[in-house]
């Protein structure tokens, strides 16, 4: 249930080698084409229209990610879907005013990707308000369908007030957490974002004012793989009747390998996005997906009945699946918290240095891993830094709601859960930032973001905390929705500021546009769950047309959870210490070495993320970095110009395609058949199982 | 069991319509490349090297083709491996000896093509003779396991003596009335033989000489779809264990057209024939897909139980599939006879006007319908003609040949089998130089060689004629050896010679290797088959390693056949006077609205190929067709200079992977996983089997 944001991008190669003379440049220079292009202030960037439409699309998106999270829990990103339609329909607006004659204001792309952000943050509450799971889990439904923590101080049944009241709390905190993170993660970082570089190019490419030659080429080139991928999404569809069935579960390598997750799934956004990311992302990931499901979990699964019970069901967190989620937590957190550290650190000296000589040149931290700042910048990067950083939003009004919000939630939480102490929620807030940071940055490398995981984190720390006897079920349930809403925000947004960034957006409109967005989402959500709870009576139960799997496995966890750490299995703890160590030496030794040798040396946080997911994704995106370097070696020009807009045609087909597959599940319109793969001797039984 | 030849070109669209200019035709033209280099003459052509190689390559491929036709049946051709294999082989031997500066001779493209004509010679003899159908079907074992007509009379066990001597009185018939065929499908009709221009491609590519700079470009072209072709062979036999798995029954527009034969199967070697065939053709094989499974079948499937008996098997010729295969054979048979007529007739003409006016240059028989010939030639058609009509065959060695070793096997062929007469036998071979010519111009048109089709006539006219009483099955079975051997060598022959064509060897070369060719296979193939036989001694009985599958079914057939016309289904034989005069008609038409609106017309001969086999190779060559389509809209130049090597590239990379796959096949190696395609509800009830 890991949310993954989809969506188009050209620039993001520029952090690598940038050896294209200055002709060429201007040539693939977006900026330069928009340049006649008058920015509107904030203020005019944002208007009435936009939040008419984003409301519309606001309440289509709620209804699907809804629907979805109640009958398979697999939500895709829907922020391609929210950039696209968001263009038509306030392009069919806009012509039809034009035509009239009454148009006052021209439609930008900067309003377009108001739009879009808003959208994304209304869909986002249905993803992280957790109807789907921990916020169900909690219901009597999902409490009775266990045998343990099923009495009354261990459930709370869904309620239209106190679902509003707990959304209104907590949503907001993930937004100020972002307004600091911004500038660290896009400008001096300059991280990749894929879905947000790619949903930006997709806006660009609307917006390209005519006679661009180039832009045109691209936007052709865009046009001919959006196609292609929303048509092969379409395809694949088709053969995807039941679990295990379609492209999606091809054992590429064979069917061992499939078992162990290494396949190549046809995911053209994958591919798409490994072309975006650097060749060292993708290398690191194909690395940690050896390391864990190459070598590790089949070590450790050999230790079956010694290291674990062997009885455990393969997605119990007391078996093989709690070494691979508490291995990959640790190495993320790990990593997370040497960055972190690491930019915190700058900051203060940045700071320290600016109160000293009262240089204001000096104040940004000077980002240093991924890619220092370069001395010599692009047309479009000085003219994308110029207007991100004009409309400043002043550090102290992020801190200040902050602050003001997590006051308001820890005063009015244990009110609404009564099993969640204040001290329980401060501690939260405390760590959330550095979490929010992590999942921030892990997004901005890989385009994955784990906001489920941290969920799953808190439900452990907090559930073990309060104590089974003290509703510990409950209350690492509810902590879990403090937790997911930050870190879920943080990664989501932040992406959006890259799409800002690459539309020329201004923060300040973004900024306000999440927060409208946000608010929306708040009621929204809950109404539209509301309307499926009391329209359904039998949601919930296995069996039925909404099952909410994904509640009973949240519960689950929570009642382990409260177990404490001594319920993971036998060593695991020892593992995650040795991979939490292991990612801060390894970034260590990146930094010390220099920035040449660095560039061999594989990033840990993007290392982990396969240890839990699997190897499939990782083999998708070094395929795309495969293309994209034998397209770089027969004709540089050509994949330095084309071959973002390739990428990104890739990920927004796929992406789009998630809104018709969505509408035809809500309509019931089940795909016909199954692409299944059986070993030889499974085959042989299944055709005479047939033929009997 | 149809054979089915695969194999390269780069000519063939010339037919189409040539407003290349001087200039440019010069930069695509073959012969201008090759122009420095020497044509050996025949005699040289002919070398003692070649046919070493050559008998080995053949009792490889003998063992190859015999094993498929005892355990599946099916046997993909092996023509283009014959080619390539047959320049590794003496390339390797010429290299050597030009190292130890003994190489008298250099290795030419010439030779390659008679070592290549002789392999297909050799390994063509392990198909027609029947070993795996209807030599196998007379034998006990295949008796015992039918309930009727296995008595004495109606069996004739394998035995070496006869098998030689069978052999040799009826595959040399086909060589010779290939003869006369020649110049008229080649030269006259200019008929495409896809496999046949593919394999010469190939040939030229391998022996252009160095500093072509197109040509090198081509090769490469051609090397890289080779490669893919080869790997996405390789990669689809992974998914092939069991019936109906992997990418061959694909159903790529649903499971109910699947069901109708309407699928893509991913073959790269069809996808490629189409881009070879005009796009008449192709349309004209869509069209007859549809006209048959889309239309005629279903119909005639809603009144089973009126029309034939509901309990019929759906392989039985009682049913459903009597009139798939005897409708085809009825339109084949109307198209061939009409152009046979026309030919014939034109060719009296032709002589009649030699006699009165002693011009030599009207000889030559007008071929009318496919493309009467150009009044400007290309150099390569230019070169290749001449070439191709220096070294005659005089039409009396064929006349005397024919005739001659028919009487020969109308004297011997009844002492091999008694129940055969002298009456029966002059009957097939009055009639098989039509069929011969309806077989070499179909797979001319469109690469199919319906040799077993035409074997399965003779079943019919032959056994029913024989009678029940007088061992009619036995008659039957010995009269479709006798039919099959000449239409099948008459196919391949002429595809062999359209090689030769453009790579400018001699047809007098080409007919002595062929000859030799022939010899060895027909000793060859019956001493593999006796190795078979005593080795196995479960070969041909249901469950065993070599259940020779089609013997049973052939001998079913001649079970019906003795029957007679009056075992065909209700109305059979009037649907079929009803296309095979409609065939007459259409062709008459055609030459009637003269050659502008012809092209808008389909080809009969076209159309009833899928009747019988299904749509999916249609399919194939219509996506063939519109790759090619598109691809010179976009660029004309290019497609023309490119397109054929690519083709190339895709039929002999997959024609080349029939070898490992056949070894692999051979060492006992089985794909390890099934690709499956179940419906939503078949896939339910086998995930609910697999998970009990």
């Amino acid at each position: 249930m890991d949310s993954r944001s989809n969506s188009v991008n050209r620039n993001t190669k520029k952090n690598d080698d940038d050896n294209i003379t200055q002709r060429e440049e201007a040539l693939y220079s977006v900026e330069r084409i928009f340049e006649s292009k008058e920015v509107p202030s904030w203020q005019n960037q944002l208007t009435l229209r936009a939040f008419c439409v984003s409301f519309i699309l606001g309440i289509l998106f709620t209804f699907i990610v809804l629907k979805l999270s109640l009958t398979t829990g697999i939500i895709p990103s829907l922020n391609v879907s929210a950039g696209l339609l968001g263009f038509f329909f306030l392009k069919t607006w806009t012509k039809l005013l034009e035509k009239s004659g009454i148009l006052k204001q021209p439609f930008t792309r900067q309003e377009n990707t108001v739009i879009q952000t808003c959208v994304v943050a209304t869909s986002g509450i249905a993803f992280s308000g957790g109807f789907g799971s921990y916020l169900f889990a909690m219901s009597e439904v999902a409490a009775k369908q266990s045998t343990e923590a099923n009495n009354a101080f261990n459930i709370k049944n869904p309620s239209l007030g106190w679902m509003i009241g707990f959304l209104f709390v907590v949503s907001f905190l993930g937004l100020f957490s972002v307004v600091p993170l911004r500038k660290i993660m896009i400008i001096d970082f300059k991280l990749t974002y894929p879905s947000g570089t790619a949903t930006a190019h997709l806006i660009n490419s609307f917006h390209t004012p005519q006679g661009a030659k180039l832009a045109k080429k691209q936007v052709k080139a865009l046009a001919k793989f959006f196609s292609f991928s929303f048509l092969w999404g379409f395809f694949q569809w088709f053969f995807t009747a039941g679990d295990d069935c379609g492209f999606a579960s091809f054992p590429t390598f064979g069917l061992k390998a499939y078992e162990n997750k290494f396949y190549f799934d046809f995911s053209a956004t994958y591919v798409g996005v490994g072309m975006i990311c650097p060749y060292l992302i993708n290398i690191s990931l194909l690395l940690g997906s050896i390391l864990s499901w190459g070598i590790m979990w089949p070590l450790i699964q050999d230790r079956k009945g010694h290291w674990f019970p062997a009885d455990e069901s393969p997605s119990s967190l007391h078996g093989l699946q709690g070494y691979k989620v508490f291995i990959a937590i640790a190495m993320i957190l790990g990593d997370g918290l040497y960055n972190f550290c690491k930019v915190f650190g700058r900051t203060l000296y940045g700071l320290y240095l600016q109160f000293c000589s009262k240089d204001e040149g000096a104040v940004l931290p000077v980002g240093a891993r991924p890619s220092p700042p370069e001395p010599s910048m692009s047309f479009d990067d000085q003219r994308r830094t110029t207007l991100f950083l004009k409309d400043q939003i002043p550090i102290w009004v992020s801190i200040v709601g902050y602050v003001g919000i997590a006051i308001i939630s820890t005063i009015t939480l244990p009110h609404i859960f009564h099993q969640l102490k204040w001290y329980h929620i401060i501690v939260i807030y405390v760590f959330a930032p550095v979490l929010a940071f992590c999942n921030a940055y892990g997004c901005g490398l890989t385009d994955w973001s784990l906001a489920s995981t941290y969920g799953k984190l808190a439900i452990f720390t907090i559930g073990a905390w309060a104590g089974a006897s003290h509703g510990g079920v409950l209350a690492g349930l509810a902590a879990c929705g403090v937790m997911m809403n930050i870190v879920s925000t943080a990664s989501d947004l932040t992406q959006d500021f890259k799409t800002g960034y690459m539309t020329l957006a201004s923060p300040r409109s973004m900024f306000i546009s999440q927060i409208i967005g946000t608010a929306m989402g708040c009621l929204i959500s809950p109404c539209v769950f509301w309307l499926f709870y009391k329209a359904f009576p039998d949601l919930g139960t296995q069996g039925s047309a909404y099952p909410a799997p994904y509640a009973l496995v949240y519960r689950n966890m929570s009642i382990i959870g409260v177990e404490g750490f001594s319920a993971l299995p036998k060593n695991c703890l020892t593992l995650c210490y040795a991979f939490f160590i292991g990612a801060i030496v390894i970034n260590g030794i990146r930094d010390l070495v220099g920035k040449n040798k660095a560039k061999y040396i594989p990033l840990p946080m993007a290392m982990a993320i396969p240890f839990y997911l699997g190897s499939y994704f990782a083999i998708d995106m070094c395929l795309g970095s495969l293309i994209l370097f034998v397209w770089t070696k027969i004709n540089k020009a050509k994949a330095d110009a084309f071959g973002p807009a390739v990428a990104s045609g890739l990920i927004c087909g796929d992406g789009i395609w998630t809104l018709p597959s969505s509408i035809l599940a809500l309509v019931g319109v089940k795909p016909p058949i199954c692409m299944k793969f059986l070993s030889r001797n499974g085959n042989t039984r299944v055709d005479s199982f047939l033929n009997s």
